[in-house]
């Protein structure tokens, strides 16, 4: 059997690091892909567990179509592709309907959904030529989401209009590409995404205070991605929304 | 009491031109915005029921602004407004993921889901200024969607993607503006839209068939908005999914 | 046009009442029936609006059997049935799965969701019969729903059985009868139910206090109920979910 | 640590077999309730797995006490119950609202919505004594359901009664109890359960036939169950969705 090539879109320091080193532990090629590859806990990323750095704008129809390429000519072919940006402007945060800025909104739009379109489309020509792995599987696809996504909030419609965006999008590609072979996952995460295990109790070592969970640990996060990945067909989960257990819904 | 100032922003010849007939009817002045306002039905409604017509690219900001300041100026505050587009750019439809053209996707994304946006955020800055009317409303805004705002159906990812940006901005607009008087509800129509009844009758009897009834009449369309302006806030509906009898769901 | 006749289940003060009224007064025959038929409120209907007051435990299959057969007797055949009963045992409130006495749960998913499919289903057998009238409709049912059918809430667990058993029970015959010209809907009010205006009005007149409005009005649902009896099914709603415009949901 | 102890109500040669062979292979003590015990499938998981038998009708109260104090004097207190019982009485399958036995609705409803109600009070009772395990968990709870928790379908009104108040109980526990350090899940399968792959390869290899996966397999239902018992309690899913890839949704 070939190994699988992961692909992460996003490349934040708590899920996007976290499939990293799982996916990477578990014998996967993996890649990641950021606006500036150059930071930090991505070169961290790059000498502890092998992860190929893209640079890329996922918004840019261009940009993501090199990827992909670049992708394919340095890993393979992917078989496990998570889109993991969230990509809310900061200025757009906790603004009422009439005060938000409309240029911030249609930007966090823009980047949100619209580049979980041009990342979903590209593995999905990509992933319809794979042969089927052990569990009937041609590639597994991920969005990442948010609470938003299972519910407007106020003073958040640009928020909740990208978020349930990619929801329809991630419901769509499931209904036409699951009877391809092709496994799609959309996971809203209901809460804030906290330390993971080790950061926090490091963290709260040295605060001299105990650990918490009552935030998502990234780490759980991923180990739900890989268990999506390795579902066999006959029993594929679309949509697994996690939350901590203090959390209210 | 004032009059009612109804704006509609799409012009096509079904439900916004059943909506324009009806809320003339009751009184209220009607402005109707459209990219292309010379079309003969919009010159008919203006001359059948003193329809104000205005020229608007809904997905422009600047337009947006424009248009709602014209409407204060010509009609006064609107007290009702309705989205009525749907935005699907013709190249986008039953068109595969893998198919899709990115470009047409994004316009699609803008035409239907930012032009919500703007039209609701105009609206908003305006209504709240209003003076609750008897059924203490200060005004309602009323977006019009899709089955694929409830279903996101294969080959139809943009679609998809947009109608449901478009609840999430309403969910988010309720939740925030309700509190505040202002009525905000979603109407997704599962169903082809029909013709009028009398239309159907017409076009039946020309053609020695009889009237069906298996199409979403824009007629009655028009009515439930109506019956959502009316309602007292003490018993407000978010959401209503109108579908004709014989609709498989 | 034969006259409507109109059948409520259930005999409360809140919605039955405002519902008895408005249908009365819109010059349907008018049918009430309730466990106690001979309180207060219900004679006083009699008096002042002329309805028939039926006794009937709604979760007897005999008794509801009586019911209908009564009915069609002394007013014909219904064509607008309203299930309206909580069905909650008083001592299930508020309390913890652990905590919660087995019998009264079961007492209240009786009283409640097999009620309402008793009730169902005798009007289903009837209506089918019935000629469709201006609007195409053989008959109307409508149940009256709670926020627990939307979101099962914590201590209230068979509450929340019952609310979501009706709510499967009304989208199973909604699916299976509206394409035979019978309406089904579901009405879940997210609100405690408030003094209807006048009686609110009254009462805080002799309080000396102003009127408020965030309960939900029972004689506005009775609209709404009266709005859905008369959509024509061309555009049929299944779901309206009812809140007053200060409820949080 | 503690071994965990399973307990699965309903005895099936499905999803309740493939749990009590995964758990049992797992290390965990496992029990298993049926109302006939003696059926082969049942004395064979005792032969090969050593999993307990105990007759059990769990839509009684009395019955479901027993059964609680029993496996915790025989296996220790429960820390994974299974829900598995579908309850449909057979002569309810496909029948019309007007043509269904409402006898056969009512046990339908207490078999399947009343028992998981006795088996939930009776398993949150216990583990809200336990210790957490390792992963923050005092117990997990799971509910098997089916797709009419999703969807109510024509001619299924009581089995869609049944399981959505399956799907209420489960959301208003899981808001109560995993803040407790409860876990609880919902697990519609949306399909008809097929074969395991090994009965299935075995049962096309004497048909001569190939092996297909378009039904759900309990086995692979059994890992996601063991999953969900494992995940750490900063990631909870309450619902997860299992359909094959060619489902239709």
């Amino acid at each position: 059997m070939n190994k699988d090539v992961a692909l992460i879109v996003g490349g934040g320091p708590g899920i996007s690091a976290s499939c990293a080193r799982l996916f990477a532990k578990n014998g996967m090629h993996v890649g990641i892909a950021a606006r500036t590859p150059d930071k930090p806990v991505l070169q961290d990323l790059e000498k502890t567990h092998g992860v190929r750095r893209y640079a890329c704008d996922a918004s840019e129809p261009a940009d993501v179509g090199v990827l992909f390429r670049d992708v394919v000519r340095d890993l393979g072919v992917p078989t496990l592709v998570v889109h993991n940006i969230d990509g809310r402007v900061p200025g757009i945060f906790r603004k009422g309907i009439a005060e938000a800025d409309a240029t911030m909104a249609f930007e966090t739009l823009r980047n949100s959904a619209f580049s979980a379109f041009l990342v979903g489309q590209q593995a999905a020509r990509l992933m319809r030529e794979n042969m089927p792995d052990a569990n009937g599987t041609k590639g597994t696809i991920i969005f990442t989401n948010a609470s938003a996504a299972l519910k407007g909030f106020p003073t958040s419609g640009a928020f909740a209009m990208a978020c349930q965006a990619k929801s329809g999008l991630a419901q769509s590609m499931a209904r036409e590409l699951m009877p391809q072979g092709i496994h799609v996952a959309n996971v809203p995460i209901d809460a804030a995404i906290g330390w993971t295990q080790e950061d926090g109790a490091r963290a709260h070592r040295l605060a001299g205070t105990t650990v918490d969970d009552n935030m998502a640990d990234p780490d759980h996060i991923a180990e739900t991605y890989l268990q999506l990945h390795r579902q066999h067909r006959s029993t594929w989960a679309f949509e697994i929304v996690l939350r901590p257990w203090v959390e209210k819904w």
